[in-house]
C-alpha cells in the first residue's frame, strides 16, 4: 500500500501531529502577573477550598488524556508505547478536529494490570476524562472497570465502546432497511476482544434477543472450556440456545454478521446459508472478513465495512468525540451504556428515511450534523453524578466565594 | 494584592489558559489516511524497531511534561495536585510563548516519593523532557536523582536549577559592578531547599570559594544535628571554616546575601555588618527578606528580587525556556551543571559593560535575544548521550530504511 511510504515521509516532515499552544498573550508584564505569579495564586486556593472548582478554573474541564500501553495497536499487536505514539497523536488530534476536545497523549511503560491501574488513577486530577485505547484483551476490561471505580471522571475504552457505537447505528439503520427488528433478528458476531465483547453488551441493552458470539475456537458458550471472566460472563448473556460449533454453522440461519476478527474468516458459502437478505458487517481492517463483492454475490443486502474506500464505514470517528464532547458539555462523572445507546441512535437517526440504502446506512465523519447530534444525545442522557461546573451551569463567579 | 480578584476572574473566563491543537488538517479522507489509518502503521513500525525513532517520527523531540505532585506550590505549601494545576498551565504557557517548548501539565495524585518517580518513570517514553515543578524538599532531590537515572531524558528541577542558572547570572554581573571576583568573595545563602541548595550547587561550580548556606537554625555546618542527607551533603562542600551561629553572624562582613527563605529575615543592621558595597538578592516572593529601599539605605550596592516591580528580577522565566529549546535542539539526553553554567555565563553576557549599572544586571525576559542566547549555550555544551535524531542531525530520510 502507497499509503505507507507517503505517511512515514509525512510524519518525518510534521515530528509530531500536535502542539500545545497558550490560549493567552503573555508578552505584557501585566499578563504574566496574572496568568503566572503573583495573580495565580488566587485560581490556586481556590481549589485548595474545592477540587471541584478545577473544572472551572483550568482546562480539564475539556481534556482528555488518550492511554495505551501499546499492546494492541491497530491490527500491529504489541510494539510497545513509544511505537503507540502517532497513533495516539492522531487520535488526540481527531478529538480536537472532530470534537472540540483538548487531548493529550500518554504511553505507558508497563503491561501490568495494577500498574497502568495506579498510574492513570494518579494522573486524574490533570484530566476530564480519559480515553483508553489499543490495550489488549482481556486486561482491558479490568483497566476500565478499575478505573471507572477509582477515578471519578469520565473512562472510555474507545476499541470497546466506540466500535459498539457505530456499529449499532449501522445495524439500526440496515435493520430498518431490511425489514427486521433488534429483538428477534439473530446476530453473530466473531471476535471476543473489546470490540467483539462490547458491542454485544451494547446491542443486548439496545433488546437484542438473540446473539452469538464466536473467537479462535468456535461459539462461546457457558460451560465452555478455557473462558475467561469476560467471556464467560458474555456467554451467560448471549447464546441463549447454548449451541455450540463452529461459526460456520452459527451463520446458518443468521440474519447479522459482525466481524471484528481476521481476514477470510467468512466465506461466500456461509453467507449462502445465512437468513434471506443478510446484514454483513465485516469489519477487520485494512483486510476485512470477506470481500463486499463476495459477500454481495453471496446474497448480502446491506454491508458495512471499516474501509474509507467502500459504501458505510462503520469508523469510531463518528463517535469518540461527540461523545466526550456531550460528556464533558454536560459534566459528566461516567459515561454509561444509556449514553451510548442515545449516541448510537443519534447517529443511526442522521439518515434520514429518505435517504436510507444500502449504500447509505451511515453518516460520513465529515457531515457536520455529527458531532452535535452524538454530543446533545450523549449529554441529554448523563446520569449523576453530574458535576456542578458543567458549560452550562451558571459561570462561576469569583464574586461568590 | 488587587491582582488576585483579576486573575480570578480571567481563570473562570479562560477556563485552561493551554490548548492541544492539530498541526495538520484532517478534512480531507486522504489526510485522514494518512494521518490516521491506515498509513500511520508505517511509522509506527519505525518505531518500534528502534524507538529511539520516535523523537524523528512524533512530537517527542519537543514535548516536555510538567510535573507536580503539589506539595510545595509557590508560597502556598501542600495544596494539592488539582490546585497546583493553574501554576502548572501558566508555566506550560510560558514553556511555549519563550522557548517554544510544547508542555504538558501533569499533577500527581501521591506525595510518596517512589511512587512518583515510577509514574515519571512509566510516562517518559511520550516525553522528550520532564520539568519537575514544586515539589517540596528534601523529596524533590530524591526524585530528581533516580529519575536522571531511570527516564534518559533530560530531567530538570526549575525551583532548583532555573533559581540557580539567574541567580548566578546576576552575581556575575553585580560581581563584576563592585569589583569582586567569585572566588574570593563571601557568599551567604539563606534557605537550605531546593532553590538554596542547588544555587549553592551551581555557584561552587562557577568557583565559589567561600558559601555559607543558612537554614531556619542558622548556618549549616557539617556534623550539627538534624541535617538531611542533602544538608549533610551540601555542608561538606560549603562552609570551609566549619562555623556556626545564626544567619546574623554568618553575614557579618559577607559580599552576597542570597534569600531564598521568607519576608523579614534580614535587618538593615545586618546589611550595615556586610562587607562595602555588599549585593543583596532578597528573593523571597512576593515579599523579599528585605525590602530593597531599606537594603540601600543601609548600603547595598546591588539589589535583586524576584518581584517584577522592583529593578533586577531575578526570574526562572529567563531560564527555563531556554534551557529545554536547547537540550531539545541537540538532542541532549541529560540536562548537566556544564550546561547550567553555559546558560548563567550567556544570560549574563546579554547585559553589555556599557549597559551594566546596579538597577541593570540581568536582562528582561521580554528581551528578545534570552531565548536564543540561552539555548545556543546550553546545545552547545551537551554532553553524551546526544540523540541521533535532533535538530541539527540530518534529516531523518524513510528511504534509508
Amino acid at each position: 500500500m502507497d499509503y505507507a511510504s507517503k505517511s512515514l515521509a509525512l510524519h518525518a516532515q510534521w515530528r509530531g501531529k500536535l502542539e500545545t499552544v497558550s490560549k493567552i498573550d503573555l508578552s505584557t508584564r501585566e499578563m504574566l502577573s496574572l496568568a503566572y505569579t503573583p495573580g495565580v495564586a488566587a485560581p490556586c486556593l481556590e481549589i485548595q477550598k474545592d477540587p471541584e472548582k478545577s473544572f472551572a478554573l483550568t482546562g480539564r474541564w475539556n481534556t482528555v488524556a488518550v492511554v495505551t500501553d501499546g499492546t494492541a495497536v491497530l491490527g500491529l499487536g504489541d510494539i510497545g508505547p513509544e511505537a503507540a505514539m502517532p497513533v495516539m497523536e492522531g487520535k488526540c488530534a481527531l478529538f480536537k478536529a472532530f470534537g472540540g476536545v483538548d487531548a493529550v497523549p500518554i504511553c505507558i511503560r508497563s503491561k501490568d494490570t495494577e500498574e497502568i491501574v495506579r498510574t492513570v488513577e494518579l494522573l486524574a486530577g490533570s484530566f476530564g476524562g480519559v480515553n483508553l485505547e489499543d490495550i489488549s484483551a482481556p486486561r482491558c476490561f479490568d483497566i476500565e472497570r478499575k478505573l471507572k471505580e477509582r477515578c471519578g471522571i469520565p473512562i472510555f475504552h474507545d476499541d470497546q465502546h466506540g466500535t459498539a457505537v457505530v456499529t449499532l447505528a449501522a445495524l439500526i439503520n440496515a435493520l430498518k432497511l431490511t425489514d427486521r427488528s433488534i429483538g428477534s433478528a439473530r446476530v453473530v458476531i466473531n471476535g471476543a476482544g473489546a470490540a467483539g465483547v462490547a458491542t454485544a453488551r451494547l446491542l443486548l441493552a439496545a433488546g437484542a434477543g438473540d446473539i452469538i458470539l464466536c473467537d479462535r475456537q468456535g461459539i462461546i458458550a457457558a460451560g465452555r472450556g478455557g473462558l475467561n471472566g469476560e467471556k464467560a460472563d458474555i456467554a451467560r448473556l448471549t447464546n441463549r440456545e447454548n449451541r455450540s460449533g463452529t461459526l460456520a454453522g452459527a451463520l446458518r440461519g443468521a440474519d447479522v454478521f459482525i466481524g471484528v476478527s481476521a481476514p477470510g474468516a467468512v466465506t461466500g458459502g456461509m453467507v449462502k446459508t445465512m437468513a434471506k437478505d443478510p446484514i454483513l458487517f465485516p469489519m477487520s481492517n485494512p483486510v476485512p472478513e470477506i470481500m463486499p463483492d463476495e459477500a454481495a454475490a453471496a446474497g448480502a443486502a446491506v454491508i458495512g465495512t471499516g474501509r474509507s474506500d467502500f459504501p458505510n464505514q462503520i469508523n469510531n470517528v463518528l463517535a469518540f468525540p461527540g461523545v466526550f464532547r456531550g460528556a464533558f458539555d454536560a459534566g459528566a462523572g461516567d459515561i454509561t451504556q444509556a449514553m451510548l445507546l442515545a449516541a448510537a441512535r443519534a447517529l443511526a437517526a442522521l439518515v434520514s428515511d429518505a435517504e436510507l440504502r444500502p449504500g447509505y446506512i451511515i453518516p460520513s465523519p465529515f457531515n457536520p450534523g455529527v458531532r452535535d447530534a452524538v454530543a446533545s444525545a450523549v449529554a441529554a442522557n448523563s446520569a449523576a453524578p453530574i458535576r456542578s461546573f458543567n458549560r452550562s451551569s451558571p459561570v462561576f463567579r469569583p464574586a461568590d466565594t
